[in-house]
C-alpha cells in the first residue's frame, strides 16, 4: 500500500498515480506520511520535494533525515497545471464566485482577471478542498481553480486548462520507502544526499564540491537548509548525477564521509527524464578501474 | 521614525529596542515593514534574516531584492531567551494554565516539565499575543512564556528566566534602510549579497565560491534559495567578511558581476561581534594597491 | 642593428632571417646576446626560447631575468628542417663522409642510415661550423646536415631536405628588446612572465594557477625553473593568452603580484601564428569594465 | 654490487658512501649507471636529481623513464661543500696555481678571492679530476678545489674546509634499483612520479594539482619537462609526501591514472630527513578505510 502527502486532489495525489492505480493513503503532513513508512503501515510514500505550489519541499528535506533511515526509490515530475471546475451544466458566463488556494489564485491571476473579470475570488485551505466544497450541490461557490486530479475526483466539469500564467512550471515528487537494497543502475540515475559542513571552516562548501567536481559528477540541485544547532551553521541537500554503483558517484561520497563531519546517503533510483549523464574523459567506471588495476600492480 | 516586524514584544521589537528609544512601527509582515522604507513612511527597519524562532528569514531574503533598492545599514544578534510571565501576585505553585507560541513551548519543554509538570501548555498565535492575553486581568490563563520586552510592555511579573532548554541560541536581525550612501568601514564590517547562478552550468557554484577564495574573502553566511523561474535554478544568498570600500571585496564583487547573470548588493555594514577578520597575506588594501601600481608601471 | 645567439648559419640565424634583411651581430652566448640589448650595443636580439634542438632555452629563461630588465617585442616560430649540403659538383652516391653536430645526426638517424648506410658520420661543434668545414673545398668531409640558411650562408649545394624523422618539430624564438614602452595589442597577444613561489606553502602552485584560471586566462607554456637558492625552491616561467592591457590579464598579473613574493613581467607581443585566444563569458574587457563601473556606482 | 655516476671524488661518490662500504663501480653518465641496473650489472646505482652543483639532474629526469622500469629505493641529501686540498708539505701561502670545475670555481669566488688574491685558477674537467691531477708530484697545479671525498681519495691533505660562498647548499641524490617491490612504508616516506598533461587541455596541470590537494597530499617537487614531441608538450616530475601503501597517495595516484595520458610511478622511499608528514583531518588511512566501508554498507 502507499501513501502520500494529502489530501486528496493534490498534484501530489495526482503524482501518486502515475505510478499506481491504487488509490493510496493520504496523510496530512509529510512527516507523518514518511513516518508511516518508517513504521512499515505504507510501503512507500510519495511526498514533494522541489519547488513545489503546495509548499512541503523544506519539510521533506527536513523530514527524510529526521528518523529511521529512508531512502528515495524514485522521482515524478509534474507540470504544474491548473484548470477551472464547475459542476455540471455551469458555464463561463454563470461564474460569479470561485474558491481556490491564495497559491493557485495568484498563479491564474491574468487568466482570472481577463476572463472572469467580474468573479470574486475566494481564498480556500487547499485546491483540493476548493473543488470538494464547489462538488456540493448547495454550494455558494460556481467555480474552483484546481488540479484535474481534483476535478476529477469530485466529479466536475472542466471549462478551461492550463489556465496558469507561467505556463512550465513543475514540481518534483519523491518515492520514498525504508532504506536498504539500492535500486540497480539504470545508466540514467540520479543519486540524493546530505552533507553537513564542517564548523567555522571557511571553505568548507568549496571542499564539498571539489568532492564531486574532482570526480566528474554534476550536481542537479544544491540547497542548503540550517542544522538547527548554532547561527552560521548549515548542511546542504545535493542531487547528483550518477548511482552509488558507478565509481565516480562512489569515490565522491568516500571523499564526503572523509571531509564532513556527517553525511547522510539518501538513495540512488532512475531520473525522471531517463537523460544519462554525460561522463567526462576518465570518469567511467572502466577507467576508474583501470586506475585501481594499475595501483594494485605497483604495490606488489 | 523606524519600523519593525511586529507585534510589539517580540524577539524583533527587542532587536529593535537595542538601538532607539523610540516607540518604532510594528508591520504585520517583512514585506509590509520593508516597503515602508521604500516608500519613506519609515526611515529603516528592522527584521530578521536568520534562524529566528518566528520565523521571517526567507521572507526576508526574498523581500530584500523584490522591489526597490535597499540596503542593510546594521545587524543586531539577539539571544533567544524565554521567561515566565504572570500578573502580579501570582506565585509560581498557582500556574496551572500557560499560554505561548508553539515553537516557544517546543523550547521549553523541558523547563516546563520539570518545573510545571500540572500544568496545561495553550498554544496561541505569537508569544506577545500570549503576553498580552494574560496581562488581562480576568484572563483564564495564569501564566505567558515570551520574551522579557512582552513582559515588560504588559506589566507583567517575571517568575523564572532563560528557560528555554537549548541555552545560547540568537536571531539574527538587520536594520535596513533606502539603498544609497554605504556606510563608513569600520574595519570590522559584513557585506550581503545575492548572486545568481547560471543556468545549466556545472559548476557554477564552485565559480562563484572561488571568486571570494581567490581574493581571501571568508564567507560566514551561504544560503540557496529558489529563484521561482524553473526547477534546480537557484540564488545563493552571501554574507561575507569586509566592506565593499576593502579592495578584496570590491574585486570579489566584480568577480560576481562578471560570472553571475544578476548579483544584488545589499549593503556593507559593521558587524554585531565587532570582530576584525583575519586578512591573509596579499589581500590587504595596501598589497591590492602595490599590485596595481606595478601593473600601471609597466603599461607606461 | 640586431644581435643574435650566433653562430651564422643556425636556425637562430634563420629566425633573424625572417625579420629583418640585415646581417645582424652573431653573439657566442644568449648571456652575452642579451646583455648587448642591456648595453646598447644591438636594439634588439633574436634568443632561443623553447625546446630548441641547439639547446639555449634554460639559457634564455634565466638570462632573461638576471640583470636590467629587458623585454619579448615579437616571437618567431621555425620548423626545424635539416637538409643535406654538399660542394657543387658532390653527388648523393659520391658522399662517404657527413658532418654535422649530434643532436642534428640524432634527428636523422633515419633518414642517413636509408640513404647513405655507407657512409661515416662525424660529429661538428655545430651544424653551422660543419657547413663551414665543408664549403672547404680541401676539407675530408663530403657533406654536411645543416640548416638551409647555413647552406645559403656557406653556398653549398642541397641535395636532399626535410631530412629529419620527426617532421613537424619547431622552436621557438623571441626577439628581446630593452623594457619600456609594450607595443600596442594586436588582439592575438601573448605575455611572458615569471612567478617565484612562497617558500613551504604547499599548494603555492595551484595559487598561481588560479590566479589565471578565475580570470579566464589561458597558459601556453609553463616550465619550473630552479631559484638556485634552496633545494625544492622553483621559479614558474609562463606564457599566458592575451595582452598586459587586457583588463583580464592585468588582474591575474596583480593577483600574482599579491601572492608570490616576486613576479618578472617579460613582454606582452603579437603571437607568431596570430590565432586569436577564445575569451569565456565574463572575461572580455567590456565586462571587467561593465563590473567595475557597477561596483564604483555602489560605492557612491 | 652498486654503481654511481662518477667519476670516483664527486658528490655523488660521497652519497654512495654514506650507504655502503663498499668501493662501488662509477659510470661516466647517468644514462650509463641506470642501464647497469637494467642489466642487473648492478644491483643498485645511486644518481644526483635535484639542484646538483655537477650537473645530471635532467639526465635523470628523463632516463628514470626511458627504458625498462626502474624504481626508488631511497635517497640521500649532501650538503654542497668544498675544501682546499694540497699535496703533503704544501701551505697556502705556497698556493699560486688552484685547479677546479668551472662550478666549484664560481661558488668559491668570495673564499679563493680574499684568502688566494694572487692565485691562478683554472678549470678542469672535474674537480675530482682537479683533485687527481694535483695528487701527481710534478703537476704543476698547487691546489684542486674538490670534495672532501675526493681529497682523501687522492691522498691530498685539506687546507681548509667549507670555503663554499654559499654555505647551506645541498644535492640530493636517489638510490635506483630495478622495478618490484616497493619498500614498506615507514612513516615518512616520499613518492616520485612523473605525470603527462593531456595536450591541448588548458587547465591541465590544475587538475594534477587538484589530484594531490582534494586528498591532502603535499608536493615537495615538481617540475617541468619537455616531452620532445610537440612545442608546449609537458609532462611534470613530482615528489609527493607519503607511500603508495597509504591510501590518500593511492588514490591520488588513481586519479592522475585517469585524467593523464600516461603517469610514470618511480617509488615510495624513505624520507631522508625522516620527517612525517603532517596529515589533516579526514586523509588518514583510518578515515579511508571508514569511508570505504560506508560507502560500502550502502550497497548491499
Amino acid at each position: 500500500m502507499l501513501g502520500y502527502f494529502g489530501p486528496a486532489g493534490t498534484f501530489t495525489h495526482q503524482a501518486l498515480r502515475t505510478i499506481t492505480t491504487e488509490d493510496g493513503v493520504a496523510f496530512a503532513s509529510v512527516r507523518e506520511a514518511l513516518d508511516a513508512v518508517r513504521q512499515g503501515a505504507v510501503s512507500r510514500a510519495v511526498v514533494p520535494i522541489e519547488n513545489s505550489v503546495e509548499g512541503g519541499v523544506s519539510a521533506t528535506l527536513d523530514e527524510l533525515i529526521a528518523g529511521a533511515p529512508l531512502a528515495i526509490k524514485g522521482e515524478i515530475v509534474i507540470p504544474v497545471e491548473f484548470g477551472l471546475y464547475v459542476r455540471e451544466g455551469t458555464d463561463l458566463a454563470a461564474v460569479r464566485q470561485v474558491l481556490t488556494h491564495g497559491h493557485a489564485a495568484a498563479q491564474c491571476r491574468d487568466w482570472l482577471a481577463t476572463n472572469l473579470p467580474e468573479a470574486t475570488v475566494t481564498e480556500a485551505g487547499s485546491t483540493a478542498g476548493a473543488a470538494a466544497e464547489v462538488a456540493r450541490p448547495d454550494s455558494r461557490y460556481d467555480a474552483a481553480v484546481c488540479a484535474r486530479v481534483a476535478g476529477d475526483l469530485y466529479g466536475l466539469t472542466e471549462l478551461a486548462y492550463q489556465i496558469e500564467d507561467n505556463v512550465g512550471a513543475v514540481t518534483r515528487f519523491v518515492e520514498v520507502g525504508p532504506a536498504g537494497r539500492v535500486p540497480e543502475p539504470t545508466g540514467a540515475d540520479k543519486t540524493t544526499l546530505v552533507a553537513f559542513m564542517r564548523r567555522d571552516h571557511s571553505g568548507a562548501l568549496l571542499e564539498i564540491l571539489e568532492q564531486f567536481a574532482v570526480r566528474g559528477v554534476n550536481l542537479s540541485r544544491i540547497e542548503s537548509r540550517p542544522t538547527k544547532t548554532t547561527l552560521g551553521s548549515y548542511c546542504f541537500s545535493i542531487d547528483c548525477e550518477g548511482h552509488l554503483r558507478e565509481k565516480r558517484v562512489a569515490e565522491a561520497l568516500q571523499g564526503l564521509h572523509r571531509v564532513c563531519p556527517q553525511v547522510y546517503f539518501l538513495g540512488s533510483y532512475p531520473r525522471a527524464n531517463q537523460r544519462r549523464p554525460e561522463i567526462g574523459v576518465g570518469f567511467s567506471d572502466g577507467e576508474f578501474a583501470a586506475a585501481a588495476a594499475w595501483v594494485a600492480s605497483l604495490s606488489r
